[in-house]
């Protein structure tokens, strides 16, 4: 008994003198991004200075020396470029739209979703079919054919995480244009993946099946969605016009963008921790993903700033292509084949106040990792769940077990902004974009300090 | 052995059913809050139609006019109002300020404190003199006469929750005046109360100390702040120039507007929640405190549209003069000492995602509360802490121990807009005002249910 006593008094003794120490190192790395962050200014650089900078436009390029300028002021021990290749979508000039129902002609917000094809420069005209569901177009599918097929599919408000209703309405915009082009559509419009209050229309990939004839596609705004539904509802005629140039080039050369803080132990093994640096073209990527690159960039910034020496190198990845077809996340992850990696880390849910983290990682290390929550409370994390990384790190839980995660920001503001004219600076605040990066430096460390 | 594990098991088995009942009304709550809340319309009227509505104005009977209408509409079974003595100071023209070095005018953004006196129509214009604490202050007592002082005290970024930067910084608002006015001063200025990224000056209430003589003061934006900052210590000859033309006119008559849900078994025992009608007047008072009154309001709407039958008399409050004397609050407080009171919950920090209650009750029953934090944390509420409750509820409190609280909103925004021009309707999120309403309704829900 007593000899057990002693042990169990040990562990607690370590166990507490351990999590002082970590809490004092926490606090200091967080004074340091409260007083001395560039995260707010290199994302004023990023989204000013370069802009919206889509996958193979000239901004991808501006981007990248960005960002390896801004690595190297971060005081990175190397910064390199890893080659890989990038999607080549192209939206030359302004999409167009508008119905027409008894004579009259009404506008609508509209931009053609990324890989969508031209409608040729005259535009496609062609009666509305109004479609609420997937369902209801396999019931009407014999009504398809010459008709602009109108998504109607609504985010659902009573999901609290509004990525939720995002998962649950992203197919309409990803796989609609082809589902109705198999009954013989000649166009489709979906309803914007948002819940905002405005009019925004919102772009976003989509993805077409090779059996099926490729279609032009287009979101809507959804004061304008609304507008379309009442006079589809109250007119049998309705009539929509679209116009977009909308065009894929062939894939072209791109890099990922990657800094390194050198492990004083294991310098060979890797700890990423990365956001995209693509956008897609309407506005600035400011909160997509903008403020991932940015949070990634001052991780590294701070942990050295504040004398810190990790064990494990310390990768900060700003990858190509995420928006479209994810040709940098393809090349780091043939590459990662070759290396040990302890963890990879992606920011990519917007640079709102942190509310947790998302894991993809056996159960019984999440519940390791869940003893250090504590620790990251007084930042305003709350909760290590299940899940996986972002897009761009998942793979490499996926194909190599390695454990990924993704920062958790609050999801309320998120798709006001996600893929519109206003996804800019001005709508990201500077302390709530600092506390994330507070949250991902002080789980690093953690990983770095304790494993996994 | 065997009667202990029945009673164990009864006890956990009731505790589950009855977790599991709340659960599901809670979720039915917030479905019904997410789905057709009045909260942001309502907001909407109240900023757009009412506008600002500082204690005394026009605006401040239009206001509980809307009031009135907007808990008649929500299903109240009697509305009435409570007659008060609220403040009325009046700021009718343009506040003015300007620095002068080596012959150039620099304009600054400026806006006098609440309950300050005139400049007269001509304004002062006085060398400055750059204090950065009440300490400097004292060293340089003798420096004081004949001068503008300007404090510069900054909010200290370290603090994660921006509230406690406000608490430490306020003293320079508040009393900075007389403390100059002490030592000779003519006017003073004050760096505004925020740590935000533009240039809007922060008004609010300051308090004169009567044995000094009453002068002038404004609140400065950052930007300004700095400059000026830069110019006195490049230059020992700063001159600043201050106009405004803001009195005191003698207190008035105003309303606490008061709507109530009856208790079906305690319909003389209250449960108070409540926001502030009046706001500052530089812009529509939508964060401070039209959100709360919202909330409040839709509180009310949505436990009425669920079907629920509260067992003690639920009241809402729309307090009348907070910003300034809390008229509304004092009068308030006086007619609780005739009633029952159970709880008295405000909403008074923003229409931000939520993040937890500030409760002002004993240790034992706050930790009674923490049990139910559980039923909470799928709609973001993830802590109860001590503390107290909203500025008009917390003398209920202090003076007859009863148990108080406040929705804890995330704080990083909010120094943003307080009490400055863009406190306005489009600053707010739908989505965050609606989480806001949920949790505060699913807490009156428990009290009710389970008391304290």
């Amino acid at each position: 008994m007593h000899r057990l006593l002693f042990t169990t008094c040990s562990v607690l003794f370590f166990t507490l003198v351990s999590a002082q120490e970590d809490s004092l190192f926490i606090r200091k790395l967080a004074d340091e991004i409260l007083v001395n962050s560039k995260a707010y200014t290199n994302l004023h650089t990023l989204t000013k200075t370069v802009g919206g900078r889509i996958s193979g436009s000239p901004q991808t390029y501006k981007a990248e020396q960005w960002g390896k300028q801004a690595l190297k002021d971060a005081g990175a021990d190397k910064v390199f470029l890893q080659e890989c290749k990038i999607s080549h979508w192209v939206r030359s000039g302004k999409d167009e739209a508008k119905f027409i129902a008894a004579n009259k002609e009404t506008p609508l917000k509209v931009l053609a979703l990324g890989n969508s094809v031209t409608t040729g420069s005259k535009g496609i005209t062609a009666p509305a079919l109004l479609i609420n569901s997937f369902d209801e177009l396999e019931q009407r599918k014999n009504e398809v054919k010459g008709k602009i097929v109108f998504y109607n599919y609504k985010f659902n408000p009573r999901f609290i995480h509004v990525f939720r209703a995002y998962g649950d309405a992203i197919s309409y915009r990803v796989y609609g244009a082809s589902r109705a082009a198999k009954y013989g559509a000649v166009a489709t419009i979906v309803r914007s993946m948002s819940e905002s209050t405005d009019n925004y229309p919102h772009t976003g990939a989509m993805i077409y099946n090779d059996s099926f004839p490729k279609i032009p596609t287009m979101a809507v705004g959804l004061w304008d969605a609304d507008k379309l539904v009442s006079a589809i509802q109250g007119n049998k005629n309705v009539n929509i016009f679209v116009r977009t140039d909308a065009h894929t080039l062939p894939d072209t050369v791109g890099y990922n963008v990657i800094g390194e803080f050198t492990g004083s132990e294991f310098p060979d093994q890797y700890i990423t921790v990365g956001g995209h640096l693509d956008s897609w073209d309407p506005a600035e990527g400011a909160h997509d993903d903008g403020a991932g690159c940015v949070h990634s960039i001052e991780v590294l910034r701070a942990l050295k700033a504040v004398g810190y020496h990790p064990k494990h190198t310390i990768r900060i990845v700003l990858f190509a292509d995420e928006e479209n077809k994810g040709g940098g996340s393809a090349k780091y992850i043939e590459e990662a084949k070759k290396e040990k990696h302890i963890f990879a880390l992606e920011s990519d849910a917007g640079g709102f106040t942190p509310r947790g983290f998302s894991l993809g990682i056996a159960k019984e290390r999440l519940e390791k990792m869940q003893r250090w929550i504590p620790l990251l409370q007084p930042y305003g994390v709350y909760e290590f769940t299940g899940g996986g990384g972002g897009a761009d790190v998942d793979s490499l839980n996926i194909k190599f077990g390695i454990p990924v995660g993704e920062l958790i920001p609050d999801s309320q503001r998120y798709f006001d902004y996600h893929h519109t004219a206003i996804d800019i600076f001005e709508n990201v605040n500077k302390r709530e974009l600092e506390l994330g990066a507070i949250n991902i430096a002080a789980l690093i460390y953690l990983v770095d300090k304790y494993g996994l």
